[in-house]
Parts: C-alpha cells; structure tokens; sequence
C-alpha cells in the first residue's frame, strides 16, 4: 500500500468511527503533512482519493469538509418465491450469458471470475512449469479415482481452517466445484426428484438440475442470514423432498453468511426429515471474518452433508480442481465420478497441492481477502453514487458479488439488453429464479478494481436503470 | 531404428512372405555382413533378435535356420451373449481394478495406459511449460463452453483423417473420451432406457450405463469384423433401443476394425429404426492401416451419430481433453457438458492445439503406430510361448490390447487373484460382461515394450492358467 493510500484510509476509518463528523471541518494540508511526516502532495492526493469516493468534499478556499451522510441503501427484503416444485427454463439464456463472458469488447459484469492477475500466484505457475518439465510421466498419465493423495492431504488440511475435520480418505477430487455438485446430485437423486434450493439461486446450479431432470423448490431467503429455516420445514411437511442446495459462506447471489445459530438448525432439521444437504462452499475462503467461518458439514455427524468446493474462486477457474467430502455417500459418488468423468487432470492437482503446501495458498488467500474488499467498498460506493436513490443493496460477508434490487418496475432482462448494445454484460436476476422472479434485480461482479472503464460503465449502467425508470 | 533392427525387420518379413522357408537354412553372418554392408556384430545382433522372437533357431555348427512354423492360434470365434436387457453390476471389482493400476508394486497387465515415455511427446511439454509462464491469464480463466477455438479447428481438422468432414462449430471439447462418452449419453438417454453394446464391452462404458441407470442388451459380436448387424436388428425388432455404443476402429477389447461396409450397414439399420449410434473413437487414431479407417460418423447425413473421442490413447491420458461431434443433439449435449462439468482446462487444450497445428501430433502418432505393432508382435509371440496351446487370441488391427480366450474351465477371476499375490495385474474378461460372460478370458495392455520383468510377468501368467488347467 502507498503512503496516501494508507493515509486515505485512516482517514476514511477516522470519518466512519465518528471522530470527524458530516460537515465538519478536516485538519489542513500541511497540519496533516506535519502530523504523519508525509509530503504534502501525499497528503493532497490522499484528500483526492477520498473526495472521489465522495466522503469528504472540498470547498474552495476554506479546505476539505466531512461529506454531509448519504443514507446506505438499505440490504433488500426476504424473498418471498412461489414454494412449490418447478421445472426449470430458462437455458438460452444462460447459454447466452456464458457465450458473452468471452466476448472481449463486452465488459463482463455477469460473469463469476475472480482476479488472477495477482502477484502472489506466480509460485503456482512457476511449479506448473517445474511439474510438466520434471515429472512428464506423472502429469502425462492417469490418475487414480479419488484423486492424488497429496492434493487430498492437503485439501484435508486446510478444511481445519473451517473447523471440519476430515481425512484425505474422506475427499474426492472433482474437475471443479460445478463437477462436486453434479457428482453429488448424481448420487443422491434420481429424475422427477424435487430439491430445495435458496432463492434467489445461482443459475449454474439450477441449470444443473434442469439437465438432471431434478425440480427445484424455491426457499423464502433473508440477504443477511439466509435461508428461512421455517419455510424450508413448511416445504419439507409439504413435498417429499430430496435434499436441499445451500451457500451457507458468501452466498451467491447474496454475499451472507449464515449465523451459526442458523447452521445447525438447518442441519438438525435435514436430520429430523432425514434429506441431504448439498453444501456448497466454492466462496467460503474468501468471507472477510477471520477464523474464517465454518461450515455445515463440520456439525454434521452422519454423514448426510456433501460438501462441494474447489479452488476456481479462491485461486484460478482454469485449474479445474475441486473436490466432495461425500459423507456417507462415498461409494455412489465415487461411481458417479467414474460415469461422468472418470479422472481428473493429475497436472494442475500436482500444482495445487505444492502451492499448499509451501505456504502460497494462504499467503494468496490473504491478499485477494484484501483486495476483493477494497473492491467491494469501492464499487458499492459507486453504485451509491450512479444508480438512483431508491435501490436495495447487499451487504456482502466476503467474495466479490453484489446484487442490486431495483424498483420492481425495472425490467433487467430489458435494460440488459440496452447495456449490451454499450459493450456491458450484466446478470440479470432473472436467470436466479426458476419462477420468473428478480426481473428487477441484478448481480455485478466486483472482483477487480474500479479503473476509468469500469467506472464508466457503472455510470452508464445506473444511467439506464435511471431511464428504465421514467 | 538401428541398423540391426532394420535388418531383423527385413529379415522377418522374408521369412513372413515364405522367401526363406521353414527348416530352410539362413545365409551366413558372413555373407549377410557383406551384401548389406554392415559389421558381423551387427548381423549377430540381428539373428539373436529373431531367435529371441522364436522365428529362427541357432544350430551349433551349422548356422542359423528358419523356424519351424507354430501354428497361430485361431481368433475367438463370434460372441453368443444372452440377448436381453440387464442391469449391470461389478462395480466393486471395477472399482478394485482402477484402484490396482495405482498400486507401483504393481505390474499393470489390466490397464488401458498407452506409453506416455516417447520423445516425440517433448514438444507437448515444452510447449505447455512455455503456455504456463507465457500466458498465465489464459491458462487460469475460464473457458468457453464448447471448448477453446483454437484446439476445435485442430481437431476438424485431423477428423479429415477419417474422413469425418466437420467444421469447428460442430465440435464440443470435453474432460476425455469418457467424459465425451457420458455426456452423450446423458443428453440422448433417461435412466431405464436401453442402449444396445457390443460384447465383449469395455467395462468403463458399462459402468457408466450403470451410473446413469441404463440397461445394457449385449449384442453378438464377431472379433474380426464387429457386431452383427444381424443380431442387432433382431434386438431393435425386439426392445425399444435408444442407440447402440459401438467402438468400430481398434475395438476394446477385441481390437478389429470394422469393415467399411458393415460400417454403412449398421449406420442404415440405425436410421431405419430411428435409433442413435454413440460412436466410440478412442483407439481409432491408432489403427495400423493408412490412411487410417473411416468413422461411422462420416457417412452420417442426419446426425444422429454422437462420435466421441479423445487424445487420451493417441497422446497422453493426464491432458484430459476429448470431444464430441454431436450432431443433431447439439444443444443438449452443451446443455450436458454444462451441467456435469461446466467447462474444461484452457493450460491442456492450448498445449494440445499447438502441438497439432506444429505437426508434432502426426509425427508422434507414426512413431506410436509402429511401436505398437512391433509390441503387440512380440507380445503376441510371447502369448503363443508361455500360454497353453489351445487358446485363441485377437489379431488386433491397430492400438495395443490383446483379448484371449482360455478353455471354458479356467476361471479368469480366480486366476487374476492368484496373480496379484505375484504381483501381477490383469482384467478379466467377466468385467467386459453384463452377464457373467468371458469368465475365461483376459484382456492385457500391450503398450510397452516386453522388457524382462514384463516377459517374466507372461511367462508366471502362463503358468498360472496352465495350473488353472490341469
């Protein structure tokens, strides 16, 4: 960090805590410049930052104030879906989605990639390089169906970090969280079977269980605690229900993560109507509380919680490593594996588990925690500043995701179109409903930092929402 | 090759074509020596080589002579599998299996590893090493649903190889030929369909039928010319087949190559009676004729041929890249691809396209071709040595698998136990059944070379099935 940057956000905290107030007077350039032992262009620049997020403002002539409070707008309400098993639809659109992720002139605001850009990666290629000039035979041949021992020691370690305590002979390795899921709905479920799921739900997921015939239920979910433990009972005294899908750590789309409290009453009602849960943690390392917090499966004591996970979000999408802690259903997931893709890529699980090992990954992990963030402060601050007053926001836990709820007369699904004329992808919320839902809602990735284009299309985007609004 | 081996080579093939005759006496290593212009050594080098092989034999004091002929022993005649729908079991021996081929005390006669150890692989790592350090960003993002375009063009384009004339857009990449394999299925298939095999049938393939709930019904197949096209089309008069998996180049286990015409033949019975034809290409790249066989996919005018193949048997199996040309169910089967494993491993298929485009994949494709045949030579020759007289082994047309049937009386699956205390590991052919089939046949990977501990291996196999006999 530069000296400003560390001085803006001292600032910045200064002003959050209260001990500068809205409309209060902020010290001189130089009283500053004196008081830290910075140059006074530091200072200024420092100023300039902050200005710039609109915390304080400059009056010519009299110095920099406290920027008057504009209110936060406020987390949106408890979904509310229609709670019966549906079909899902909705595949061309995800299929066009994903096809506009590669586009290079759009700006990919729907898409779910995290930053791979960071320094602190390098180790991670460098033994990717080692591996293939060193070991062709390893990474040249097959792998055995659990997946590489070391990866599986490792990947055992560091879920310590979330208090579940696990074997390497409890993991199986999967080609991605996306590969985990699939492998543990295969197991579990048979077509025509309904699963529960949060709402609003990733589109992956639900397109997921389109492609395995499985029906989905949509589950009331609060954006600061998730799901609602009572509507998901009523659901299961309801419908013969399978199991149910949740995101307990930085939720996608919402950013929660569950209390505790929530955790375990979840669990102890998937006991008491004997289901499944289907965890999936794919941005559980990426929460900002540090422990970071646990998950389901670490209460879970028989065996019914499949936990999915990988390292796409948490290092780099193009590794393809994930992995199941099947629980009880070891062997059918194991066979499942086997149906669906055999082996995984012994290469990339050879570099992974080095960069464990050595100490990379959790250095990596720090720094994007960091970074992602910083972030999301400063894009929820722009969004604040470009979209129109009357908006719902969430307050993300962790990752990099922000769903935007806009006046229900806002159609995203119209407005989006609009935006990809202007080179912008957004997500609509629509793809995260399988009952038409969140047509009014939106979900930006935040991942990588504010620059001038990114900022313009922000502006632009809340500039098309203004008008939608007319 | 070294001159010796040429000239052993030269030498077989004149005692092949009956220019030398059995019991006839070979020129001396004197005269040998001179007409060819090279050293006495080299000579002597190449006449122990054909004594090693049995195709000539030392007289002391007189020279060397031809060989007696040792009859061949006779192909398995055609299969006669119980024709009716099953479900399939032997997951767990399966399981057993996959786990052995990772077991280094080990020697691996069971698995399907093509040598990975060639020079002419080097480019492949060089280039992969140079992607890596080069092009990081590509190598960690995501990838395109179908595939990178790059790589899609490299494969439309070797697929002229058989004829197969596609364009990249028809092309979907997958995690392998398995993977590939699934995926179709998936899309085409509900669980209790009926998929119709050939049989003997790989076991990966019907695990996978059992994994996604399908009946299998085993058809009749003969081991030099394919299915019967005849016992086919009494089953579809029969049962409501969804489609037929069928691997017609370089079958595994049984190594034939269908014949163009039954090719033709088995493609019009699938349209008569509406079904699809999963056609299996793994080995296909391997067959020792050129140019190389024609695909059923490309005679197929209203795409209900789903061709899935992979670089897993003609380049290495730990790439992990394989595809599909699906045909009319493209849609679905993206859908599938999406919903069982989202997209694949950008590092590997950039590796594999430039590998292609530089013209390294067909150099080490011709080296691989020979070596194949000169191993499956001499392991074929070690077969007829070690193995009691009354066996019948395939004469495979390409790829490096040899499938041989025992007297009725031995019992494959107690003899394999029996070796794996020795040691040694093969699969026996009752997991090549859905009925119980080929208890007393073996399959063995032939890919490497037959070094002592492999002849050593062979000749304990022999043994133990001789015991097995008595």
């Amino acid at each position: 960090m530069t000296r400003y940057q560390y001085l803006a956000n001292l600032l910045a905290e200064r002003i959050e805590q209260g001990l500068y107030r809205h409309g209060e007077k902020l010290p001189s350039v130089r009283t500053l410049s004196q008081e830290h032992g910075v140059s006074i262009s530091t200072v200024q620049q420092a100023y300039q930052t902050l200005e710039n997020l609109q915390l304080i403002a400059a009056q010519p002539r009299s110095g920099y104030f406290v920027a008057p409070r504009k209110a936060q707008p406020p987390v949106p309400a408890m979904s509310s879906p229609v709670q019966r098993p549906v079909e899902i639809t909705q595949w061309d659109e995800v299929n066009t989605l994903l096809a506009d992720h590669h586009d290079k002139s759009l700006i990919a605001f729907g898409s779910g990639a995290p930053d791979v850009s960071q320094a602190t990666l390098k180790p991670l290629w460098r033994e990717l390089s080692r591996l293939v000039q060193h070991n062709p035979c390893a990474v040249l041949g097959y792998d055995e169906l659990p997946g590489r021992k070391d990866l599986r020691e490792q990947i055992a370690r560091i879920m310590l970090d979330s208090e579940t305590v696990v074997v390497a002979e409890d993991v199986v390795v999967t080609n991605g969280c996306h590969s985990a899921l699939a492998i543990a709905l295969l197991a579990v479920c048979k077509p025509g079977d309904i699963v529960a799921v949060e709402s609003p739900c990733y589109y992956g997921t639900m397109q997921m269980l389109r492609g395995f015939d499985i029906k989905a239920i949509e589950i009331p979910t609060d954006p600061q605690t998730g799901i609602s433990i009572e509507a998901l009972e009523l659901a299961l005294e309801q419908w013969p229900i399978k199991g149910v899908i949740l995101v307990p750590n930085c939720n996608n789309p919402l950013g929660f993560i569950m209390p505790d409290a929530r955790k375990r009453a979840v669990l102890s009602l998937a006991q008491r109507h004997d289901i499944v849960i289907f965890e999936d943690d794919i941005y559980g390392e990426l929460a900002r509380e540090y422990p970071r917090p646990r998950t389901i499966k670490s209460w879970d004591i028989d065996g019914r919680v499949l936990l999915c996970s990988s390292f796409t979000k948490s290092i780099a999408p193009g590794l393809h490593v994930g992995w199941i802690v099947p629980g009880r259903y070891r062997d059918r997931v194991l066979h499942m594996k086997y149906a669906t893709s055999s082996t995984s890529v012994p290469a990339m699980q050879m570099a992974v588990a080095a960069f464990i090992r050595d100490g990379h990954y959790h250095r990596h992990l720090r720094r994007m925690r960091q970074i992602y963030q910083h972030n999301m402060e400063d894009w929820t601050c722009r969004v604040r500043q470009y979209f129109p007053c009357d908006i719902c926001v969430t307050r993300p836990q962790g990752s990099f995701m922000l769903w935007i709820e806009l006046p229900e007369m806002v159609d995203m699904v119209c407005v989006a179109k609009q935006l990809c004329r202007l080179k912008i992808q957004v997500a609509p919320g629509s793809l995260f409903s399988a009952t038409g839902k969140y047509r009014n809602c939106l979900r930006i990735n935040c991942a990588l930092p504010l620059n001038d284009k990114n900022q313009e299309a922000l502006r632009l985007m809340g500039e098309a929402v203004s008008i939608a609004l007319e």
